[in-house]
């Protein structure tokens, strides 16, 4: 009994472990790149010099999973797979030779990748960063070789966001520039206009709304990114700017894909064909708000997943069905930039509409500790819940303290349907550092079960 | 139809606010002090010296109640009630003067006093720590008059510490002493340990288990503090040492007073006595993860039974019930000390067995951040769950960071009832300033799992 895993990072690796650690079945893990296990999520504070060692990331090692009784190959490439035959072909990346390796379980763990937008010098110029070798060749452009005195960031999401504020925070002028009109395109346009002022009061000149038509340059180093309406001179140029999962593996096992591009997987984190599971950033999950399936691509799911998987796996080499089952997500999210703590889990507005919820929306600001305090902060909040239900479908925190917990307080609102009515008699912790004696999520709840005429009126 | 409420602090003055904006009720107040509606939170940090105006506590003035339409009578204590006349007898504190007024609805909001340990001396010279007006007295001593260079905390709760550091920051010496063997006794001696230790680098000097005998004195300033086993000077000793239900009116009255010292109430805060309501730290509340009764002091409660009292007395004034009612609590609690946030919420070990409810715990250390950030901090968690059920029974957090609202996910938990083998599942954030891939609740969660050997095992 064999298990081949494709992909040696969260998901992929979290099974290969659970799997190993059952005993009885030969574990086999193949990696493109030259690390396993490492956060995603700590690249761009690599990039920014909080730390200097890009093994830092880094959970184990390729030696260390070996130690354990894991084959382990680095730089090496799935480049096709045959379902009937249950082998899997890889590709060494430095020699370029071929083999076919037999698997009795194949877990497809591939993530996903940058997306290159077709835009004339973007793939020469621009610098990804989705993986820790790419973090490391925009360090080195930074640290060594001619000096980086203006950068261009192309994408506003999380990574982007992060990476601008990590470029100014090292003295390089940095320009945020996406084609949205918004920055973070999981909040709504109110929230969203919060972080963009902060971006500029740091000093990211931020521009949206433009379509990126040129990345210029010379001698594989940019010199400008010209946009419909402007041109921004550019020793550097990040692109952070979308990623799509990889599913070309997955497509040529035979495997289905869902309409939001992830593969189609069953709760146990079983493929549509025979022997063949997946997880992480390349598989759409249930979100449990909407009721609808989505790509999320984030460390806290992919690990979850691959323990599902690694399971569903040794149940199915006795024949059985694992006991353990993926519920789906609720959108979860948190990040800091420019000393913004940003929070949001379930439905924006946005989503809410296109999932066809009816819903009322609150929004107001409040403090980040009790007002008395010395720099009480401030902590813009919005809350959505669904009309007749009045469960909590969403909401989102900007503001200088005490949100990234307090998101998940929401999101287990959100997970467990909890109603806005039942959420305000919740017993919440205060004291004055951290916020008032009605906790803002609950002013917000009190506020929904009044928007929507729910009882009790508090 | 009239309505007097007794006490003008957080639950009778959330309750009397909301009676006054239903109409058709005139609201009479009467309160001992000279102050309404303020923070008693906020009092370490007013007389620590974080800020300098008493006033900045008070959420609403007597005055803004009157023109809001309220008849406030202040410094006037209500010392009888007669329930079958309807009358309550008060008297004004600066004359003595004293009358009868009648009601319809009576509201006991009389809150809770320091009990003031039967020591020589100790009502001389030792200063209780339970109202501004208290908070004032200890404030002018440190502010004014002879310096103080020592200073002696009895009681080494929530108040005792903050008030310890507080002291210690403003450079004075500090002793702080208990008869129990622990710090802070609504958390296990194994986390009570952390912040012990944390007191002691701060410099505050912990002398636990140790009995006080005497407070010595001349005119009215103490000279020192004396235990069976020691003698500590003090030029000014704060007395923090527990409080009890203030009930004599509700006695008088013919209230139950529940075995946990408090006025015994339904779900909307009704006494046993017909026209008499009671809210606030005067009153027992239901524990819902024990299923026992309990006397617990705390803002948000106050607030919470204030406004169910409230909504209930306008149902009473129309011969109805109110439609709101308080579903009980689960023991939340934060506060911050010398740098660490502490939370906790539902039972201790010790609250379990006494409960008689068959647990298993888990107890381990996590970084508050992803480890590989700077300065990434430590959180010591503990967590307990049932036998069987394996629903989360309490937590307890102490640490670096990111402790206060994430103690509230857990609080949730308690008081819905999930389980632990639910609780590992659900979408909690992660983003490297705020902790690792796995919460560390759920870390928790998992611990336990395996430890109940419930499913599924990830």
């Amino acid at each position: 009994m064999r298990l081949i895993v494709i992909g040696g990072d969260a998901a992929g690796m979290t099974a290969a472990a659970h799997v190993l650690r059952a005993g009885g079945i030969e574990v086999a893990v193949a990696e493109r790149g030259p690390y396993t296990s490492y956060s995603m999520c700590g690249i761009p504070y690599f990039v920014g010099g909080m730390f200097d060692a890009p093994d830092d990331l880094v959970v184990r090692t390729p030696e260390e999973f070996r130690e354990q009784g894991m084959t382990v190959w680095m730089r090496t490439e799935a480049i096709a797979v045959d379902p009937e035959a249950r082998t899997v072909r890889l590709r060494e990346r430095s020699t370029g030779a071929e083999r076919d390796e037999p698997y009795d379980a194949l877990l497809l763990a591939t993530g996903a990748q940058p997306s290159i937008p077709g835009v004339a010098g973007m793939e020469t110029y621009a610098r990804p960063l989705r993986t820790l070798e790419h973090g490391e060749i925009v360090r080195r452009e930074l640290d060594g070789g001619p000096p980086v005195e203006a950068a261009v960031v192309i994408g506003a999401g999380y990574i982007g966001l992060e990476m601008a504020e990590a470029l100014v925070a090292r003295g390089v002028s940095t320009t945020l520039v996406d084609a949205a009109p918004d920055v973070m395109k999981t909040l709504d346009h109110d929230m969203a206009a919060v972080v963009e002022e902060a971006l500029g009061d740091f000093g990211v000149a931020v521009r949206l709304s433009e379509t990126i038509v040129a990345v210029e340059g010379a001698d594989r180093r940019p010199s400008a990114v010209v946009t419909e309406t402007a041109r921004y001179p550019a020793d550097l140029v990040v692109l952070a700017a979308g990623t799509r999962p990889n599913t070309d593996l997955a497509v040529a096992a035979g495997c289905d894909i869902g309409p939001s591009g992830g593969v189609v997987v069953d709760s146990r984190m079983r493929t549509t064909v025979e022997g063949v599971w997946a997880a992480g950033d390349v598989v759409e999950s249930t979100d449990l708000v909407a009721g609808l399936r989505r790509n999320v691509q984030l460390g806290t799911h992919a690990n979850k997943q691959g323990k599902v998987a690694g399971v569903d796996i040794v149940a199915a080499a006795r024949g059985g069905r694992g006991e353990a089952e993926f519920p789906g997500l609720v959108g979860t999210a948190v990040t800091r930039v420019c000393n913004l703590e940003i929070g949001r889990c379930g439905l924006t507005e946005a989503e809410a509409q296109d999932a066809g919820i009816a819903y009322a929306a609150t929004r107001f600001t409040g403090t980040a500790k009790s007002g008395y305090m010395p720099e009480p902060g401030e902590v813009h909040v919005k809350m959505l819940a669904e009309r007749g239900s009045g469960r909590v479908l969403g909401c989102q925190l900007v503001g200088t303290g005490n949100v990234a917990k307090r998101i998940d307080v929401a999101a287990v609102w959100c997970q467990l349907g909890v109603s806005v009515s039942e959420a305000q008699l919740l017993d919440l912790s205060y004291a004055p550092p951290f916020g008032g004696v009605w906790d803002l999520l609950q002013i917000a709840a009190r506020k929904l079960t009044k928007e929507l005429d729910l009882s009790p009126q508090l």
